[in-house]
C-alpha cells in the first residue's frame, strides 16, 4: 500500500526525518510518500503556525488522494488540520497525536505526554479531550525546546526531554511516555531503553495505524462532520497572496 | 470604540447583513468596521471552508491590530479561527457562537441551537464541549437551509428555520433557542416576537461582549495558548498560490 | 438604563465600595442603585450565611422589579440566591461570580480564583461546574482573608491576597486571576498593573455583562427552572422573626 | 437513636403523611420526631419557595442539635438547604433526594426519577450532578402533579403519576424508580407490587442511610464547606420581619 | 436479618478480622454469616487475584441464596465481582468499596482514600468513576503496605498507613478519610480519635447499607445488566482443574 | 509474527468463525493460533458468564506467554478479563471491542454499537466510558438476537441485526456501525455494503491493532495496574472443582 506522509511545516531536514522514521516503522509492502508544502511555516508552534499551515497540508492531501494513495498521516503531533484533511480524502487520514494517543492506552493504563514548549500544552489538552483519551493522560509538560532546535546537532535538546521524561516518571504515576513532536521521532527507541517504560512515538504508531486501518478496508465515513466538502457554483479559487508575514 | 467585525467568508451580501446587526446593537460611541477577506470560501460549511477561511481572516485580525481597533468579532457561529486570532491579537477576540453561547446561559437554563447544514453540528457540539457550556445546550439541530440560501429573498429558508425552532420548542425542552448562523442575523427579533421566549443571534452577543470587555480595559492574556506567534529567523512569508479549487 | 446592585450581606462599607466599582465600569447612560438588605448576614462566608442572606436579597430583586430596573447584579462573589433571583425577576440577572469567570473565559484560557476563606472554596468549585466553566479554571485558591479584614484599612490583607495571587501565577499555569470576593473590587487593577496578567473582579465584569443582555434587549426565559413562583391560595407571608442566632 | 425529620414547608398534612412514612422505615430503637417550621412556603416547587423554605428549616435543625438528637433528615426532595444544615449539624443530616439516589444506585444500573412539576426537573438535575449518581439516573420525568394535590384525596394525582411511571418503563430502559417528592412516600409499594420493580422513596430511604450513619458513630465533617459557621463580633440576629409576600 | 458477608480471598484470619467488624457494625436483630471461598487467592492484589477470586466468590453468593440470606457483603475494597454476585442474587448486594463511598460522601465534602498497594489505586479509581463518586474523591493514596502485613502483628503496617493519612490530611484538602482494606478493618476507631475527623472503613459501611437497603425491603432489580444469568441447554459445569498457578 | 486470539467461550464453532475472520484480516507474516478454553460458559451473556470466563482465558494467556507468542487478542466483544489478562502478559493484549471503538474512531466522528442482547448493553457502556470513547459512540443497540443463534443457518438473527442497523442510521446521526459481537465476524463485509458506510468489526480490528502494537515493538507496560501479579510464598494453586453450575 501507498502512504502519503505530509510534514504540515516546511523545513525539509525535518520531513527527511519523519520520512525515515514512517519507513522504519512500515510493513514489507508499504511505500512511504513524505512530502511537506511549498510554503508557510518552518515549525508548528501554537495556534497561529497551526492554521497557517493548514491550506498547504490540504493541496498535498489532494494531491494524494488525486493520486490514489491509499491512506494518509499528518505528522504534526497537534493534529493540524486533521478533520478538514478528513472531509476532504477518501482514504483514511491518521494524526500522529491521536495515533500516538490510541497505541499507548492499549499498552499502558497512564501515559504522559512530553512536547515542545509550553504554548502547545493546551493545543494536545484539547486534542485528548477530542479523541476521548484525556483520562488517560496523566499530564502534557512541556521540555521547553523550541521544534527546530531538535533539527541542530549539538544542542541541549534531547537531554531537556529526557530530564521531562524523568520528571514525568517520578512525579506523574505514568506508565509510559508518549513524545509529543514529529521532530522527536528518532529519540523513541533510546528513551525507551534508557527509561525502562514504552515510549511511543506518533509517525510509527501512525504508520501503523494506517497499515491497520488500510488493512480493514475502511475509508473515511463521508456523512456528518467529515463529509466531502460542498462545491459552491461560485466557488472562488483559494489564493492567499498577499505576503502578510503573520508567522 | 472601534471593532473590527470580520466575516470570514467572501459574500459582502452576508458582510453587509451582519454590519447592520453589529451597529444595530453597537452602543452610541461603538464604530463598527466590518470587513471579509479578499480571496476565501464564498460561505462555512464544515471544515474545509473553516481551514482555508482562517488565513484570510487572520489577515483582516492583522491589519485591524495595525490599525489600533479596541476589539475584535469573528462573525462566523463556527467560531473559526477564534484560537489563531487571539494569539495573533492583543485586543480582545470574541467569536459569534461563543457570545451566543454565553449570552444564552445568563437568560435561560436550557437553550437550543439551530443551525444551518447537519455537517455544521458536529463543530457547534466540539465548540460547547471547548467553550464549556455544551452541558447548558438541549441539542444542536440543522434546519438543512444551505448558507448563501439564507441570503437569497424569496426562499423557503426563513420558514424552514422556524419549523426546526418549534420542534426546539416541542421536543427539546429549551428555554431558549441560539440561531446558529451569521446569515441568520436579521432573523432573531421577529422569531422571538412570535416564539415569546429568547432567541439570541451571536453578532450582536458578540458586539455587546466586545463592548463590554474592551469596557473593562481587559486584552487577551498573552500567555499560554494565545501567546504570541514565534517570530522565526526563516520565517518564510505566507502565501498559497496554487490556485487549487480544495472548495 | 437602570441597574440594581445588591450586595446581599449588610455591611454597608462593603455596599458602598460596590458601588463604586459598578459606576465606575458602568457605561455612561447607566445609573447604579446599589442597596444591601436591612437585615441578614454581615459577611458570607459559607452556606449558612448565603442561606440566611437570601430571602433579603430576594426581597431586594422584589423591589427593583416594582421599581421597573433594567436588570439585577447580584455582588457576592457566591452567586448566592442566584437561580431565584431569576425566577423572581423578568429583567436579567447576573451573577458577580458568574460574569467574572465568563468574562475570563474570554481573555485567558486558564483562569485561577482567589478567594477569602477556604470554606468558600467548594461553593466556588461547584459554581463553576454549574455554569460549565471549571475546565478553564485551573484551582481556587483561598487567601484565609476574612470578608470583613478587606473593609479594614492597615491589616495585611492586601498582601495576603497578592501572595496567593503569586502562588497562582508560580505553580497553576493560569492565564489570569479571578478576584473571588466582591470586597476585592478595588484592588483588581492594581494587581493587574502588578502582575502583568487579566484580573477580572466580579462587581465591573458583571455591570458589564448586565449592560450586555439588557443592551440586547433579553429578559430572563420564564420556562424551565425561572418560571415565575406558584402563587397559592395559601400562600403565607413570609417572615422568620424568631430572631434566633443562626450565623 | 433519636431522628428529626424535618419538612421544610408548613403543610401539616405532609408533615404527617411524612412522619408516617419515616416510623414505617424506622428500626425499632428509633424515635423520629417530624417537624415543619412555623413560617415559609406551602410546598416547594421551584427555586424561590426553595430559598425561603431554608431559613425555617435552618432554626428547626438548630433547635435539634441544641436537643440533642442523633442525625437529621430534610424531607423535600429538592434537598433544600441540605449544605447549610451540615454547616449547622454536628450530627449528621441525610437529603431524602440524595438518600433516594444513593438506594436506587445499590439496587438498580439505571433508574428515573419520578416527581411533580417541571420547574423542579432542573433542580434534580443538577443535584444528581452534585452528588455524582447523575450517570445513573435515566431521566428525571414531570408527572405535572402540583405537590399539595398529591394531599387532597380523590384527585387523578397518583394515577397520573402511575403513568409517568409507565413511561419510564417504556422508554429510559429504567430498572428502578425514585418517586421525587416527599408528598408521594405513601405510594411507593403499591407502585413496586403494580410495576414489579423497585420503586424508591425517599423518605424512607433517608431514615435508613440516617440510621445506617449515625450506627457507624459517624458525624458531618467539620473541615471544608460543612464547617461550623463563623460567629462575627456584630452578628446581627437574623429576622426578616417585612412580610413581603414572594411566593 | 442474615447477612452473608464473603471474603473473597482465602486468607482465614482476614475472615475472621472481618467478621469481628461486621458484627461490630450490625444491629440487634443482624445476623453475620462470614465466609471465604475454599480455594483463590490468599490476597487480592491487582486485577488477576480479583478475577481468579471471582468463580469461589460466585459460589459462597449462589449458596447464600439457597440458604436464603437477606443480603450480601462482598468484603473485598477493590468491590471484585459485585456486578457478577448481583446478577446471581436476588437479595441485595454490597461491596465495601462502594459503601464506604457513597457513606463518605454522606458526611464530608472531600475524601480520600488510604489503600495498600499502588497497583490498586487504578482499580479503585475506576470504580469511582463507575459509582459516580470520583468528583467527592480527592486522592486514593497507597501505603505500600501488602495485604498479608496488615494481618501480622509487630510490623509496620499500622504506622504506614497513619503516615499516608496524615499526608492526605496535609495535602489533600481531605474532609475524611476512607480505608481502602478489608483488612484495615480494626483501624478506623483509633485513626478516627487520632486525626480528628471521620474515618470510614467499609466493612461496616457496607453492613449497615445492607441493613438499610433489606430494611427498605428492597430487592436487586432483574432486568438490565444484573438479569438472571441466561441458562443455557448445553450449560458446561464451571470447573477449572488445570492448577496452573496464575497467580 | 504469532498472535494468539482467544474465545473466551468453549463453543468451537465460533472459535472457528473468529480464527476465520482473524485469518482473513491478518498481514501476510501473521500466524494466528486460535483457542477457547476447555471448560467455562459456552456464551458470554452478561457479567456472570463473563467472570466464570476469565480463569480460563488467563490459563490461554499463560500458556500463550510461555510459548512465546507476539501478542494476545481476547474474542469477546465484552473486553472480558482485558485488564487481568495485561497483568499477566508482557506481550501485548488486544480486546476486540476495544478495537473496533478505536479504528470507528479513526474513520467516523459518531457510530453506534449493535450487540446480541439488551443485558450487554450495560457492561459495554461502561467499557466505552472506561476506554474514554463514550463521546464518539451515538447508542449502544441490542438486537435480542442469543449469541447461539448467530451459530445456527437459518434463523432470523442475521436479519435482525440488519433491522437494527438500519435504526442506528436512521435515528442515531451515526457515521459508522460497530458490530457488537466476536460472532457477527462474517457479517461486516455484507452489511458495509449494504447500508454503504462503514462497519467495524472488532476481530479483524483487533488483530490489526496488534499486528500494528507488535510492529512498533511495545510491550504492555509493566508498572500500575498492569504490573506482573504479586509471588506470595503461601500462593495457593487456583482450582474450582466444585461444578457448581452457576451458568
Amino acid at each position: 500500500m501507498r502512504l502519503l506522509v505530509v510534514n504540515p511545516n516546511t523545513t525539509a531536514s525535518m520531513t527527511a526525518k519523519i520520512a525515515a522514521a514512517a519507513r522504519d516503522a512500515g510493513s514489507a509492502g508499504t511505500e512511504i510518500i513524505a512530502v511537506n508544502p511549498r510554503v508557510g511555516p518552518a515549525a508548528i508552534e501554537g495556534y497561529v503556525d497551526g492554521a497557517l499551515a493548514v491550506p498547504g497540508l490540504l493541496e498535498e492531501i489532494g494531491a494524494g488522494e488525486a493520486a490514489g494513495v491509499d491512506g494518509h498521516v499528518i505528522a504534526c503531533f497537534d493534529d493540524t488540520g486533521l478533520d478538514a484533511a478528513r472531509a476532504l480524502a477518501r482514504a483514511p487520514v491518521i494524526g500522529i497525536g491521536e495515533a500516538a494517543y490510541h497505541v499507548a492506552s492499549l499498552v499502558a493504563g497512564r501515559f504522559s505526554v512530553v512536547t515542545t514548549l509550553s504554548r502547545s500544552v493546551p493545543i494536545i489538552e484539547e486534542n485528548l479531550v477530542r479523541f476521548g483519551l484525556a483520562a488517560r493522560c496523566a499530564r502534557v509538560r512541556a521540555s521547553e525546546v523550541a521544534v527546530l532546535d531538535l533539527e541542530k546537532p549539538g544542542t541541549a535538546a534531547r537531554e531537556r526531554v529526557a530530564a521531562e521524561i524523568a520528571e514525568a516518571i517520578r512525579h506523574d504515576r505514568a506508565d509510559a511516555i508518549v513524545l509529543g513532536c514529529a521532530g522527536m521521532a528518532d529519540l523513541a527507541a533510546s528513551f525507551a531503553a534508557r527509561f525502562g517504560l514504552p515510549v511511543i512515538e506518533g509517525v510509527a504508531a501512525a504508520v501503523k495505524l494506517a497499515e491497520a486501518v488500510v488493512g480493514l478496508r475502511l475509508a473515511t465515513s463521508k456523512t456528518g462532520a467529515w463529509a466531502t466538502p460542498v462545491r459552491r457554483a461560485n466557488a472562488a479559487r483559494f489564493a492567499v497572496e498577499s505576503g502578510a508575514d503573520l508567522s
